[in-house]
């Protein structure tokens, strides 16, 4: 019983948590939010949203709703032979950009970033240092080389799921791969 | 004095035949508005239409207050060496984005193509119309590795300006060339 009882508490601080942590981030940025003002903010302890989450960009994920980390899919997509990292990449992505439900916290994303100079800041720094930064240092490519191949990758989005121009919207998976992964390699070469 | 007298009425007549263009392809997207309907909606003569703007899309370029027609601008940049295309359009996007004034009303557009269903209408068909069927047909290309290239131009501008990811927001455009054009280029190879 006490088990039982402990689970609607849980998702309450959870969300108690993500609510102070949305609006830190949206106030501060990505960089100048820590967990521990995260945890002042919601009245709990530090060791509790690592507990939950683990880390700052976990947390980050989850405040927004993203269906997925760019960090870890990004992770996933470099790990395995270099010269064939354009082509993971341009699939893990479709895949993500192609599932409807996932799409929708990533456009709602995109409209705030368009429109609202601090969610613009937020995503900025959340991108430039959970994704820029420690992959180009692992891939040994300059960031800017990297923030370019992250803006090929951008601009497939607008273009296939925003805009939705053709013939881009309405190509397969495999088309959009085979016409995108052998230039966006160039950048990882 | 009468031809004093004309300009207003001229100013006016313009003002007119923009403020029905712009709510006929907010309606009806650019493809199935046609300046006979413009005109019709603006009580004015085709020809008077004709002998403002020349063309529909030069209708929907000033009606949407852009700073240039994105056909005119990549026109100018795939005349001369085809191994120098990258470059060229690469130097003349950021020439136009890294405008103040002239980013205003694309990240307008950008607002509002990610929030509004018309919007996005409006411009993937001129885009493809405009941009992507005649430039692929005059380059020997496919229509899907030139809207891949534009999406390249649309990331960027989405990093460097609306974003504002780092480094790729600070770098000079002779960096941003440097990085980019060898890799866009190889879409027109």
């Amino acid at each position: 019983m006490a088990k039982a009882g402990r689970r609607p508490g849980q998702t309450e601080t959870r969300e108690q948590i993500l609510a102070a942590a949305r609006g830190l981030f949206a106030e501060h940025g990505f960089d100048a939010t820590t967990i521990r003002a995260i945890a002042a903010e919601a009245e709990v302890n530090p060791a509790l949203i690592h507990h939950f989450f683990g880390s700052k960009d976990r947390v980050f994920v989850a405040a927004l709703a993203l269906p997925v980390n760019p960090a870890d899919v990004i992770g996933q997509a470099i790990t395995g032979p270099r010269a064939e990292i354009g082509e993971r990449l341009v699939r893990f992505f479709l895949s993500v950009w192609g599932n409807e439900e996932a799409r929708q916290p990533f456009l709602a994303m995109l409209r705030s970033v368009a429109s609202n100079e601090n969610a613009a800041r937020m995503m900025r720094e959340f991108i430039n240092r959970t994704v820029i930064r420690p992959i180009a240092a692992e891939l040994g490519i300059s960031e800017l080389t990297m923030s370019a191949a992250g803006s090929q990758l951008m601009g497939i989005a607008m273009l296939r799921y925003v805009v939705r121009v053709e013939p881009l919207a309405s190509a397969s998976d495999d088309d959009v791969v085979a016409t995108v992964a052998p230039v966006i390699q160039r950048y990882f070469d």
